[in-house]
């Protein structure tokens, strides 16, 4: 190994410190500092000694960072930043806004290609890990059908939405694939399934003291484009159960593929994640294609690139001889 | 779309066979001919209308040829052949004696580079498949553990080692998970599990006229590197009931790797492939790489490549624009 690939962290919540635990397990790789919006003397590293730096600091600092890994949102930061920052830095993010891929992609692409740097963008486990299994599913099984199923997970917009509506003190939500729906699919049948036969949704909700249990949950189960198209289990429970039960953010899913190479034989391809962490495993992503962004860009490969971009040994700090020999 | 990609066979048993279906299913690949070292007009081939050739007219077909696809054995065609037809023509194998990859690698590089083709090796599920799926597991979550299971699947190996023993006059050998060290995996414990522990292997046996049938199940259960290790099933049946049930070639397995980011957060990846034909869906991993090692040769990628070096994106006949737009 060379010298330590070093690594930059801009956003420090739980993505970010998702990163930072992540780097503790890559030994070939340096954390150089952790940069944020907020004050950095009110930022706890998770190894002591990590330089905490306000993100105006960024502009200072090109030339000492290989590769910055962008940890902010889709929704406020990621837009923003991500452009702006494949400007100045080698970087690796989770933009996880599907339908706005493209154009992001775009607006990446352009500042990245112009300063010579190498961003790639949309990394994760979906977008991500799970995209990779859907383009090799179809290109391996041309005839056939893939299916994407999540959970059982918590999803973090639709808590947001359950704690929006009025008379919740609190709640989370928790996705969860048909487990009938998983088999049939499994079988190799391709089923056509609608939304309302993959998925189930489940909340557990914190009244306000006073609040209307009936006129909560209708609002809940009612509630257009989140849970209207979903059958929406409610439970209620207390405020210690919430913060003793529901504290954690477990997710995960299946990308399963199924097809025909001729009529009489049916294969079926399935990628499982199970994740006790959503944002520690994405973060564990990131990192491993921070690893290839630097590899990319030593190798003069400039612009915006997705992880269909990315050969899959670009993400080992072994050698190709050493894939080769051990792994293959 | 451009012109159809030019592919050949080189090799017509079942992987040859089953290259030729799925071509059938990729309509970017146009089939120029099959070459064996059989009579080419007792050849059958798929399609009527295929050309086909014996293997010394390849000679004389360079230049109308794209990709050829290596459908021999691993142990008696391809060590000879990879090295002698990646000196004429871009190929794609599925050499998969694990350990002679290095050596063989070494001989196919030797003759891709020297005659500025690009030689893929080693393709297929397992070398292929399951061994992207440990380098990602790997990199994905570096303090973790890695394990490969195989089946429910026809051993070809093995089928033909009990088909040597005295008094046997036909038989199949199938090579099954243990379901209870499957589902210790998957829990994330990280299981040490012994050969024993992990496979199960199941026989079925036609006996010859007058055999001694626990005789021929001793000298199975015992044999050396094959079964010894195993725990071993010996089922005797009738020649028509081997045909009947037993002439199908399904196969598959599981690599699920296990890790923690965080002492609190264990992740479990999975991918798992359930196959009704083996060398059907190998062919269709061979034919898949045959459209990336076009384009890779196109992009002057020389020598030999295994299936890290080749980013997802190369598999799909689908632009990486549309890929962005549609499955990532």
């Amino acid at each position: 190994m060379n010298q330590a690939i070093r690594i930059a962290i801009a956003g420090h919540g739980n993505l970010g410190r998702g990163v930072e635990a992540a780097l503790t397990k890559n030994p070939d790789m340096r954390l150089v500092g952790i940069y944020s919006r907020r004050p950095p003397a009110t930022l706890k590293p998770l190894v002591a000694g990590t330089p905490v730096y306000s993100m105006d600091a960024l502009n200072g600092h090109v030339g000492q960072i290989d590769v910055l890994i962008l940890c902010g949102g889709s929704k406020e930061d990621l837009p923003q930043q991500g452009p702006a920052l494949a400007a100045q830095f080698n970087t690796v993010d989770s933009f996880d806004t599907h339908a706005l891929i493209p154009e992001y992609f775009a607006a990446v692409d352009a500042a990245a290609t112009a300063s010579r740097k190498t961003a790639l963008i949309a990394s994760g486990w979906d977008p991500g890990m799970f995209s990779i299994n859907r383009v090799y599913g179809e290109a391996l099984l041309p005839d056939g059908a893939t299916y994407t199923f999540w959970g059982k997970g918590l999803s973090q917009g639709h808590s947001d939405a359950i704690r929006r509506v009025p008379g919740v003190a609190g709640g989370v939500q928790y996705t969860l694939p048909v487990a009938a729906a998983v088999e049939a699919v499994r079988s190799g049948t391709r089923p056509a399934l609608s939304t309302r036969q993959k998925h189930t949704r489940e909340c557990f909700v914190v009244l306000k003291d006073g609040a209307d249990a009936d006129a909560v949950r209708r609002a809940i189960v009612t509630m257009p484009h989140y849970f209207d198209e979903y059958d929406t289990t409610v439970n209620f429970i207390s405020a210690e159960e919430l913060s003793r039960n529901h504290a954690t953010m477990p997710h995960g899913g299946f990308v399963i593929r199924s097809g025909n190479t001729t009529a009489a034989s049916t294969q079926v391809i399935e990628y499982r994640l199970k994740l006790d962490s959503n944002p520690e495993f994405t973060a564990s992503v990131l990192v491993a294609y921070a690893r290839a962004v630097h590899r990319m860009h030593l190798a003069g490969q400039f612009g915006a690139k997705t992880v269909f971009d990315v050969a899959p040994g670009l993400l080992s700090p072994k050698s190709a001889a050493q894939l080769r020999a051990e792994l293959l």
